[in-house]
């Protein structure tokens, strides 16, 4: 779909330069310096020739048509000549110039009029305010990025353009191929999305790196990013992740960054790694381009010294990854040959003395067992440590074997001539055992999801929608914004979850009244729109048994309300009955602008705000995804039959999540909605206190 | 104390070798290389002369006393040539040669009897198993490291060798200068503790380093650390932080890990600086050795590039530094010189093509603010920037101030030459601005540690210590090792803690006879030895209020009691007032084989359990751990008044954990004890149940 962006059959360049100091000549020299095969075409209406290229006054005058033109020319200048690329039949567009949406209000309109343009001629555009486009295999850089880096099978798509430059450079410094590198600036029109869409099939690439500050269509994007994670990892940074970061994302980027809950719960639902700094990228990069995956949990450590495998063994306990424990038979033949003072078990330490054969011997030995997933060979550099020949011997048995194998050579300058033969032979090596760690955990993980079975499956229940929407109709026109109780309990009830009965008195006569007709322990609670907190308003009253006691109860509650807040508004008191030996639980919705609703999942009472220890997930959940959000929060045991808490109905609660995603993905207009407490027993659920809020 | 380790007059080495492959041969090249001053005599029985010095036969044929001796013999001999030095009058033994403990028995053996020789000749001796000794500035290489780092104010202890090479190899190619290098091997004598010790006056060590896997003496470690990290500071990795890291640690070094918590309340109490991994060591390193003191929270950023600086406030709101707000007049100043697209509040955005003389300006302006503490000053290597220039300009302008300044020059090849000279101009390059972060914010604990005020003091309340003697005399006597509620409480009673009211009921008379006698509403417990969770063998009735009740109630707890289990031994049942409207705490008390006596702190019931959200101190804590214990853990807002739970009685815990930490100190013996629950009120606090084992 994109294929002109980076195998074009012939390329303009609008506003090449004769200047070196220019960017216009730097991109040229770029071009032609990378290698490209197809034809050149630089556009400047002064020069006749740059670069011994002949030089065109405007793009019309170029004797063919271009499928690629980089327009790198001042900002005011730019929507003319796009027009012009229109009619000349240009389909891509890649605009250096900055001086658009990220400088105010004027750069937004030249920005809006580009787009326009770029739509009415059926073009395409990366940019504007990019670094521009690499393809290592075809040879094209269309950028002003210094050096080209190797060609390799890693794809980069980043936002900023400076964190471009320092990729590149490191990139370049490292010796890490990469096969395509797309910075796309203000994404006026090809996006993330695209891009990632256009890298699904292509067999140069085999992992997409992505540099991310905000994304504007949270659900293409996560439709995307799961289909394509499914076939590649995708490995992302987004930066912007606390509040305060957020304000500078914007204020920065004239992006609009997403509250980062929405974000983690898309790449989370979609099966997108996660990286959280710069290093974590390259370093995940690296283990997921070079290495097979790991297929399982089990790690062997072969290491030269004790110190730094304690240091693995210590990180795979904390992140999750299983020490491997090693067959008799590998046991066996690890005692055999290495020398008495060895660790045989894992991880395996051949001593300070080991030489490359006994390390070759050791990794063999270890990686062939079945109980072993993936390895990390671990060296310092000892006296009679041999580095080059260890590491040719690590390159050589890792090509025998379909595990990933990783290194950690420990020091500066006298382990470098091993890390080079490393490299060279795609085995990653990290600076410290804890990184090799987590960089192996992200392949589990990644393994771990595209495998997991069942699959999870949004699940249809059988719901009277129609009413539910007569409801709906009725709010919106009688412009009501926000319902309690009552009326929520009546939507849910619609949906198949199961509802506290619930009387409303008007006053202490109709309550004396209830409690006469009805037997057992009621509560008496405030109707009011204007009350939240209910307890701080003295608006609950427990342990109701009879009419006297009801009476009072419902004055008491008043006169309460009244006190607490002068011109309450008060519809009446609810009388529900008493619900004994349940455990709370809040299910919530909130919405994001960028990914749409999010469900919340958590323990109710005061330790959700305490202790933040709850869930999310985007709106629709899968059945997986309603397991996994009860399974995530800490106090999740408590749920599970806990000391001399009973085992509660786990099933009833991943039903409700399931009915409410059902109700939320019927009813978007629905904005928030909380069920808190939702109080779970032994058998079933049932849902207290409600409170929807709508956006017409 | 040790200087003759350092700074000897002259040095022999017994077992010099004429072999270059040999240790021997290797070590005594070092010491000639690397430039000592002071005379070296190689001993070895077969050669004349050693790379152009004589050598003896052994060392008491030595012309001169010797003040070190360096030993790399194989270890069968190595005690009786000890013998020989201790004769000579030797004052310093490193003993580099392996095969003693680290062996087995037969080592641990050997090491024994050289540990004796050393006392009876009141030497001091470093290792064995070791690399040996390095000190910079007097040019001594008494180890066989490959190759001397340049001299620094880094002193480095590393308990593991094998790290010890990967350090100084690291060292080496970064040009990081350091003091002294000590691998310290099996710490038969000399340990870290001593070490610390060393250097804590030492003019030439500005920072210290610490590898280790085990303490011996926890309690001298805390002493020392303590004085020492009040006068410079001590950066510590430790290996074997969870279980299976822990075992490992053991079965490498022969050296006892202790349990992770008490290490880590060590460090806290004695304001050492922990690092994670190997690389938050040398990242803490080179911030201490290079830069001033961050001496508040409040950090500037100025940046090239948005992204990256988004990343840096994440971890700044994360870590809990503080994103500097800017004077007005700093804020003037940056807004009249920077181009309007600029970011002119922090973080600076200077833009894309900034070039130095941009950079030096925004640098001058923010770090001269008085309401910043320290700057982060990132580049990304764009088109037009200056990288070398603008490294000079951040070395220029940083020896001005007082303060603070790192960078994150970010990328590969292009920054190398940028990355050179803030090396060489002591200004600490991080990969990652969520590294440069990090490490500000070691500093910045480390500097509020030295000045917090009030200092923490360990308070002595007026209690009964003769009657605890006494009744802990008896309970030796009668060997009885744990004891339960009722003994408890009278050793808690006698310290100044309050303790619930309690009456043992024999039989269900007795209790018909209590409440007869009392109003109130009371709990009835069971009192057994055998039964440890009460509720779960029906052994608590609550809410009783009269005579019927306390009967049927203790009849059922009996019965409950043998059905739980058959053969239970039961002491009674106590009757105790229920008390309401409390909060549950936990104070705990366990012994840790090297540190001592932890003491422990939560919020009971079962989240103590289920999220481990508690805090530990070691014994005896001062006013300010015992605040701080309580601020520690998540769940204490619930104390600290919110939504209807009133304000707790916090004072009333603090001196509660004071007088538990009085009692421990005073009666060791006690190896474990438990008040849980702790109630708490508006105002003071109860002990309900108490158990304490003993170790006589």
């Amino acid at each position: 779909m994109l294929k002109y962006f980076f195998t074009p059959e012939n390329v303009c360049l609008i506003g090449a330069s004769t200047n070196p100091d220019k960017l216009g000549f730097k991109i040229l020299k770029n071009l032609i310096e990378g290698g490209y095969k197809g034809k050149i075409f630089p556009v400047n209406p002064k020069a006749d020739t740059i670069l011994n290229l002949k030089s065109y006054k405007n793009v019309l005058e170029i004797p063919e048509v271009c499928e690629l033109a980089i327009i790198v020319i001042p900002s005011e200048l730019v929507c003319d000549v796009a027009e012009e690329c229109g009619k000349k039949g240009i389909k891509g567009l890649i605009v250096i110039s900055a001086g658009f949406k990220e400088t105010g209000p004027e750069g937004r309109k030249k920005e809006e009029r580009l787009k326009e343009i770029v739509r009415k001629y059926k073009m395409r555009l990366i940019g504007p305010n990019c670094l521009g486009v690499i393809d290592t295999k075809n040879k094209l850089n269309a950028s002003f990025a210094s050096e080209m880096p190797l060609e390799g099978k890693i794809s980069f798509i980043t936002q900023s353009g400076a964190l471009g430059t320092a990729i590149l450079d490191w990139a370049v410094k490292e010796n890490v191929g990469l096969s395509k590198f797309i910075s796309f600036g203000n994404k006026a029109d090809v996006s993330e999305i695209d891009l990632i869409e256009e890298f699904e099939d292509d067999s140069d690439t085999d992992v997409i790196l992505l540099y991310l500050e905000g994304v504007n269509d949270g659900k293409k994007f996560m439709e995307v990013t799961k289909r394509v994670s499914s076939k590649k990892p995708i490995i992302v940074i987004k930066s912007g992740k606390t509040e305060k970061g957020t304000k500078t994302a914007s204020s920065h980027t004239g992006s609009l960054s997403g509250s980062d809950t929405a974000f983690n719960s898309a790449i989370k639902q979609s099966g997108v790694i996660r990286a959280n700094t710069v290093e974590e990228l390259f370093d995940y990069a690296l283990i997921f381009a070079c290495q097979p995956i790991l297929k399982g949990k089990n790690i062997g450590i072969i290491t030269n010294a004790g110190g730094p495998a304690v240091m693995a063994v210590d990180m795979i306990e904390e992140i999750g990854l299983t020490l491997a424990e090693f067959s008799t038979e590998t046991t066996e033949k690890l005692k055999n040959f290495l020398p008495s003072a060895s660790n045989i078990s894992n991880p395996v330490d051949i001593l300070g003395d080991a030489q490359a054969d006994r390390y070759e011997r050791a990794i063999e030995f270890v990686i062939s067992d079945d109980k072993v997933d993936g390895i990390i060979v671990i060296l310092t550099p000892q006296v009679t440590t041999q580095i080059k020949e260890t590491a040719e011997c690590i390159a050589k048995t890792s090509k025998k074997y379909n595990k990933p194998v990783i290194t950690c050579f420990m020091g500066g300058k006298r382990v470098e001539e091993g890390i080079k033969i490393l490299k060279e032979n795609k085995i990653p090596n990290y600076f410290s055992p804890e990184r090799a760690i987590i960089s192996l955990k992200a392949m589990y993980d990644y393994w771990r999801n595209l495998n997991e079975k069942p699959k999870g499956k949004v699940i249809k229940f059988k719901v009277e929608k129609e009413k539910v929407q007569e409801k709906i109709n009725y709010f919106k026109n009688q412009k009501i914004n926000t319902i309690g109780d009552i009326e929520g309990r009546g939507i849910l009830s619609l949906y198949g979850i199961n509802v506290i009965n619930s009387f409303l008195a008007k006053d202490e006569n109709e309550c004396a009244e209830f409690l006469k007709e009805n037997d057992g322990v009621y509560v008496m609670k405030l109707v009011s729109p204007d009350i939240i907190h209910k307890t701080e308003a003295g608006g609950i009253k427990l342990n109701i048994t009879n009419s006297e006691e009801a009476k009072r109860a419902f004055l008491e509650i008043i006169n309460s309300a009244k006190k607490y807040k002068p011109d309450v508004k008060i519809i009446g008191v609810q009388i529900q009955p008493m619900i004994k030996n349940g455990v709370e639980v809040i299910i919530g919705i909130n919405k994001d602008i960028q990914f749409g609703h999010l469900i919340m999942f958590g323990l109710g009472g005061i330790y959700v705000e305490l202790l933040k220890d709850v869930s999310f997930r985007l709106i629709p959940i899968t059945d997986i995804d309603a397991n996994n959000m009860i399974d995530e929060i800490k106090t999740s045991k408590i749920l599970k039959g806990f000391r001399n808490i009973p085992k509660m109905d786990i099933e009833a609660i991943k039903e409700t999540l399931l009915r409410v995603s059902q109700l939320i993905l019927d009813f978007p207009e629905i904005k928030e909605m909380d069920i808190n407490p939702l109080v779970v027993k032994e058998k079933g659920c049932t849902a207290v206190d409600v409170r929807f809020s709508f956006e017409f």
